[in-house]
C-alpha cells in the first residue's frame, strides 16, 4: 500500500493560471500532455477549454501553429520575442501578455510543454519573457537495482526508500509513480532519465533483451513528459546476454551484437535515448580486458545507436580502486584525464564523456575536474549528484544549489574566462535523489535539490537563491512569506554549514567505509580506494603540486594550475585537496588549520542549532507530516553534526597537540 | 552436492588398534557405538567381533561388566587402576595391556567410548593408563543461522563454509556431515554442543516449539556419540513463541511458559543439555527490560530445566555497546564484574555462569577475566573462541592451544596459587570452527584447535605441544617423522607470531569494523563498541589502573592487581591493555614500545615468510588437495601480514615520529 505522495513544488493551487479560457493546439505529443493540464487545472478552480482561440484568455500554441493566429495581440508579442531572441532553439519558448490575455508559445511541442510549467510560476512579473535551455540535454540518472541489493536495497545511494522503477526483480507493474515523477522533472525541464543503475547487476543486463517490453512500458509513461529513457549497460552484456565468448570491441561479431541490441531496442521504444556505461570501472567490465582503450569502447556503442538518433554517455569515473595507500605517487584525482585526454579526438560524435564535477567523488568540496577542459575535441556532460551520498544522505539538510552553481560557472578554461557551463555541450546530468518516499526526497527539504537542479541544468547561471525562493514558495507559499522566508534562511548556506562541521578545507573522505555516513577520519587512509589525507603529528593534505607532489595541478589550464599550487594563492577551502601542511600552517583567514578546524566545527554545530529553532517556529504553518519529517531529520542532524565536530576536534588535538585559541574544551 | 570430507585426526589406518579380535561388552547406549566402531575396524584391516570373552585379545568393557572379567589380567589390571585412581568419576577409563591382551575399561558406557578412542591414540607407550576428564562439561557452542544472514552467512563469524545443521531456513533433511561430525568430537572428548548462534533470530526462536522434532533428528544423531544437545533461546520466547504479553522473569505466567516449554523439550530431547542464553548484549533482549536483574532472568529457566536434568549456560558478556567514545572513565572491561560479582549467591544450582576467558572479546592477547575469581558461590564455565574472528579467521595459521593452556593455568585466584581451570565448575565452552567445508575448518591446519580444545578441555593441565605433535601424527602421519615436525615447527608458536605481527602489547581490538579481519588501526577509536586505544601523538593504552584509570585492575584479586597496575610489573605483553604510556616507554624487554611495534612487526612477517618456504617443502608428502589448500592461506596470511605490519609501522610513526633505531624504512 504506498503512502500518499507529497505534491512537492506542484500542489494543487499552484495551477490556478491554467484555471481560465484555455485554448491549447499544436502539433506533436506533448500537446495533449499540456491540453490534460489545463483540463484539470479547469476542473479545480474554474475555467474551461476554449476550441475558439479568439475567444480564449490564455494560449497554448507551437510556433507553427502560432504563426497563424498572429492576429492575437498577445500572439503576436511572444513572437516577436521569439524572433527577437535570435536563432531558434528546441524546446524554447516566449509568454506574453497583452491585456487580459496571455499567449504561450512554444518553439516545438516541448516548447510549449515547458512554457506552460513556467506559466504556472510565472506570475506575472513581466509582461514577456523568452527562455532557451542551455543544455539540449538535461539529464537524471537513477542508480536503482531491479534486485534488492543486501546493503544497498533497490537504490544504491538512495535514501528515500525504494526504486520507483522496480520492485521484486522486476519493471513494477504499477508505473503510476513515476507518472508523478515525470510531471515533476516536466515541470523544470529534465528530458531524459537513465532508469537503472550504472553498476549494472545480473537481472538489469536483461533489461536490454528479455524484458524490452517492460522497459518499453516505462518509456511510455515518460513520454508524456518529454522525457527520453536510457539505460544503463553492461559492457559484457555480448558475452552475459548475447552468449558470444567475447566482448572485445573492435572483434566483429560483437559490434554486429550492438547494432542488433540497438535495433531491438529501437523497435521496443522509437525514441529510446542511449546507453550510460561505467566500464573499467570499480569492478564493472570494460575494453581494458581486451587491451582495447574507452575510445574503442566508446565507438562500437555509439556506432549502434547513431542511425537512431541515440547517444552513449560514457563516464570518465575510471580509477585504480585497488591503489597500494603505500604508493604515495599514484593519485586518484589525476585518474580521469591520465585516461581521457589521450583520446580527445578519437570518440565518435555520439559520445558523451560523463565527468563528475570534481577528480575524486562528489565531496563537499572538490576543486573542478580539469577533465572538462582537457578533451575539448569531445562532447563532454558534467555530472552532478542529487543523492547526498557524501553531503548528509537526506538526513542533513544540504541544499547544492550553491555547489552545482560554483561548478557550472567556473571559469575553467582559456585563462579563465569561459566557464564550465560553456564546455559541456553534452550537457547536464544528475544522480538522481528520488523513491518511493511519501515526500519523494526522504528529507522533504531535499526536494529543493530536485528543482534546483532542474533549474541550473535548464539556466546554468541562474541565481541558486533565487532557484531556492522560487521552490520555496512553489512548495510552502506564495501567501506565507515568513515560511518562506524562514526556509531559505535555513537553507542558504546549508552547504557552507554541512562543509563547515564535516571533512574541512577540501581534504574529503572522511566518512565511514561502506555507507559513507557520518565521520571516521581514517577510514579510508589505508584502503585501496585512494582517498587519503596523510595526517601526522606534523601536518595534513595531499601534496599534487609538480614540483614536490603527485603533479595533478599540472592537468590544469594557467592560471589555475599556478594558482593552486602556489601557497599564497591557493584558495583556503581548497588547501588541504592541493597542499600537505603544517597543522600550524596559517590561512588566509588569518586562523591557522588547526583553529580553522577548532572553530568552523564547533560553530558548524551552533547553526545547526539555529536550524532546529528555526524550524520548530515553523510548527503549525506547514503541514504537519512534513513538519515531523524534518524535525526529526533535523535532530538526527543535529547529532551526527556533533559527532562530525567532536571527532574532528579530537583527532586533530591527538595529533597536533594544539590547544584551541579560545580555551575550549576538545574531548582528548 | 556436498564436496568429500576429510578424515582430520581419524583417517583410515587410525583404527589398526582395534583390528584384532575384539570382545565389546556393556551397558548403556554407546556400548553399541563402540561395537560399531569395532566391526568397522575390522572390516577394513582383519580381526573379528569376539563373543567369547577369554578369546579375545581385545576387550572393551563397562565397568560393571569388567568386574565379572577380572580374572582376566588385562581387565585386572584395569580394574586395579581404575580403584588406585581415586573415587569414580563418570566418563573415566583405564587402559592396560597384559602380554598381547589388552583391556579397556569404562566408568560408564561414556567412559568405554572415550577409552576406545584413546587406545586409538596410545600406540603401547603405556602399560596401563587410567584417565578422568578434568571437567564433566565440554561443550561447543555454534553460532548457526537457520536463515542466511546477509552479511554473516550461516554461521555467524564463521569461516569454514555453511552450518552443518541448518539449510536454507531449516534443520538439514540429510544429517550425515552431523553424524562425521559428532564421531570427531566424541574422539576428543566434547560431549554438549549447542547448535544454534546466541544472537537468536526469529527462524531459531521456532526450535523451542514447532520445529522441536527436527532438534530431536539432531539430537538423535549427536547421541549416538555421546553428546547432548543444547539450544540457544531468546530471552524474549515468552513472546516471540508464546505469545505473552511480557517476558518479565518474575511474573507467574512467564515461569509458567518456561516450565511447560521445558516440558516439551525434553518429551522430544530427554537427553536435552539445557538453554544458552545471550541477554542484554548487543541487542539482545534480557531481564533489564523488566527492571529484573540476571540472576532473576537466569533462575526462571533453570528453574524450568531442573527438574529433568538440564542447566543453563547464561552468558556474562553483558556491556554497553552504545557507549560514548569520548566518556573515558566507562570501560567496558569492567562490565561482565559489575554486572555479575553482586549477584553471586543468587543463581540457582543449575545455572552456569559463562564467562569469556577475557574481560573484552576474544582478542589475540588478553588478561584473564576477572569475573571467574569474582563469583565463588556461582557455578562457571570458561569460554574459548575456536573459531578465529579475532585470530585470523582461518585464513592465519594460528595454533591457540598455548593461549588456552596459559587461561586454565592461569593461577587467577588465593594470590595466584588457584588455577582458573580449578575455578570453572561449569566446564569449558568453545565457540566452534566447523561447517561444510570439506577439510571441517576451512584452513586445514585449524582442525588442530577443534582437536587442542578437545584435549585441553578435558585435561587443562596437558601441554599444548604435546597436544599439537599428537594431532600432526594422527593427522599426517604417524609414518612420515618429518612432516609431523615440520608441521609442528610451523604451528608452535603460530599465535606468538600472529600476535607479533597484529594489536601490540595487549592494545586489542585493531581491526576493519564489522567483518574484523585486517588491520583499521583507529576502526573502532570513535566508535560506540567500547573497544579503545586513545593513542595521539604522546603515546598509546588505556590507563585502568585504580589510582589514575578506569579502576579495572582493582576488580582482580592480589598479587594481579598490584602486578598489573605497577609499571614495573606490569608484563610486557599486555602493557597497553594496563596502562597509557609514552611512544618511548621502554618495555622489560629492553625495547621502546615504538621500537617494540617495529622490531615484532617485521619479524612477524618474516616468521610468515619462513612458514610459506616451510609449506612448500611438503609438496608432495601431504595429500594434493590439502597442500594446495594451505599454500594458498598462507599466501594471503603473508599478504594480510605485511599489510598489518605496514599499517602498523606507518601509524606509529606518523603519531610518535619516532624513526626505526635500525633504520629499516617505514613507509610515511
Amino acid at each position: 500500500m504506498p503512502s500518499p505522495i507529497h505534491a512537492a513544488w506542484l500542489p494543487e493551487d499552484a495551477t490556478t493560471a491554467l484555471a481560465t479560457a484555455v485554448h491549447v493546439s499544436g502539433t506533436g505529443p506533448l500537446v495533449a500532455t499540456v491540453s490534460d493540464e489545463a483540463r484539470a487545472a479547469t476542473r479545480l478552480h474554474g475555467g474551461h477549454l476554449e476550441p475558439d482561440p479568439t475567444a480564449a484568455r490564455l494560449l497554448l500554441l507551437t510556433l507553427d501553429l502560432a504563426r497563424a493566429l498572429a492576429g492575437e495581440p498577445a500572439v503576436a508579442r511572444a513572437l516577436e520575442a521569439l524572433d527577437d531572441d535570435g536563432p531558434s532553439c528546441p524546446e524554447r519558448y516566449a509568454i506574453a501578455r497583452d491585456g487580459d490575455r496571455t499567449a504561450v508559445v512554444g518553439e516545438d511541442d516541448h516548447g510549449l510543454l515547458h512554457g506552460t510549467f513556467a506559466l504556472l510560476r510565472h506570475r506575472g512579473e513581466e509582461d514577456v519573457v523568452v527562455r532557451r535551455p542551455a543544455h539540449r540535454s538535461r539529464m537524471l540518472d537513477h542508480w536503482d537495482n531491479m534486485v534488492s541489493h543486501p546493503v544497498m536495497g533497490t537504490v544504491e545511494r538512495g535514501y528515500a526508500g525504494d526504486s520507483l522503477f522496480f520492485a521484486d526483480g522486476d519493471v513494477r507493474a504499477d508505473l503510476g509513480r513515476v507518472a508523478g515523477y515525470a510531471r515533476l522533472l516536466a515541470s523544470i525541464g529534465v528530458n531524459r532519465v537513465a532508469v537503472n543503475n550504472v553498476n549494472v547487476h545480473r537481472a538489469e543486463t536483461e533489461l536490454l533483451g528479455p524484458r524490452l517490453a517492460d522497459v518499453a512500458r516505462i518509456a511510455d509513461v515518460l513520454r508524456r513528459w518529454g522525457i527520453r529513457l536510457h539505460l544503463s549497460v553492461s559492457f559484457a552484456s555480448p558475452i552475459v546476454l548475447g552468449g558470444l565468448s567475447t566482448a572485445d570491441p573492435l572483434a566483429e561479431e560483437v559490434a554486429r551484437w550492438w547494432t542488433e541490441a540497438a535495433g531491438r531496442v529501437y523497435a521496443a521504444v522509437p525514441d529510446f535515448g542511449g546507453f550510460v556505461v561505467k566500464a573499467d570501472s570499480e569492478g564493472q567490465p570494460g575494453p581494458f580486458a581486451y587491451g582495447r582503450d574507452h575510445a574503442d569502447g566508446a565507438n562500437v556503442l555509439a556506432r549502434a545507436l547513431a542511425p537512431h538518433g541515440g547517444v552513449v554517455h560514457w563516464r570518465a569515473f575510471v580509477y585504480d580502486h585497488r591503489q597500494d595507500w603505500r604508493d604515495r605517487s599514484t593519485d586518484r584525482a589525476r585518474a580521469a584525464s591520465d585516461h581521457f585526454a589521450p583520446l580527445d579526438g578519437r570518440f565518435e560524435p555520439d559520445v558523451v564523456l560523463q565527468v563528475k564535477h570534481g577528480p575524486i567523488d562528489f565531496q563537499v568540496r572538490e576543486p573542478v575536474s580539469p577533465v572538462l577542459a582537457a578533451v575539448p575535441a569531445t562532447t563532454v556532460a558534467v555530472e552532478l549528484q542529487l543523492t547526498q551520498e557524501y553531503t548528509g544522505q537526506q538526513r542533513h539538510v544540504c541544499y547544492l544549489g550553491p555547489a552545482w552553481s560554483e561548478v557550472l560557472t567556473f571559469g575553467l578554461a582559456e585563462r579563465g574566462t569561459r566557464p564550465v557551463h560553456e564546455l559541456v555541450a553534452g550537457g547536464v546530468v544528475g544522480v538522481a535523489n528520488v523513491g518511493t518516499d511519501e515526500f519523494w526526497t526522504g528529507h522533504p527539504l531535499a526536494q529543493a535539490n530536485l528543482f534546483a537542479f532542474g533549474a541550473l541544468a535548464w539556466d546554468p547561471t541562474a541565481d541558486p537563491d533565487a532557484v531556492l525562493r522560487e521552490w520555496a514558495a512553489a512548495t510552502f507559499g506564495p501567501d506565507d512569506e515568513d515560511v518562506v522566508d524562514t526556509v531559505c534562511a535555513m537553507m542558504t548556506d546549508s552547504w557552507a554549514t554541512y562543509e563547515s562541521y564535516t571533512a574541512p578545507l577540501g581534504v574529503g573522505f572522511m566518512v565511514r567505509p561502506g555507507h559513507h555516513y557520518g565521520p571516521d577520519v581514517d577510514g579510508y587512509e589505508y584502503t585501496p580506494w585512494g582517498t587519503y589525507h596523510f595526517a601526522d603529528r606534523d601536518g595534513i593534505g595531499v601534496d599534487r603540486t609538480r614540483a614536490t607532489g603527485t603533479g595533478f595541478t599540472g592537468q590544469y589550464p594557467s592560471p589555475w594550475r599556478e594558482r593552486y599550487e602556489d601557497l599564497a594563492s591557493c584558495p583556503d577551502e581548497l588547501l588541504l585537496f592541493f597542499h600537505h601542511v603544517p597543522w600550524t600552517h596559517r590561512l588566509h583567514s588569518g586562523r591557522t588549520v588547526v583553529q580553522h578546524v577548532y572553530d568552523t566545527h564547533l560553530a558548524g554545530v551552533e547553526r545547526v542549532e539555529e536550524l532546529v529553532r528555526q524550524w520548530a517556529g515553523l510548527e503549525g504553518r506547514v503541514e504537519a507530516d512534513l513538519f515531523a519529517r524534518v524535525q526529526e531529520r533535523l535532530a538526527e542532524q543535529r547529532r551526527s553534526a556533533q559527532e562530525w565536530c567532536d571527532q574532528l576536534c579530537t583527532y586533530v588535538w591527538r595529533h597536533s597537540g594544539v590547544p584551541d585559541e579560545h580555551g575550549r574544551p576538545i574531548h582528548p
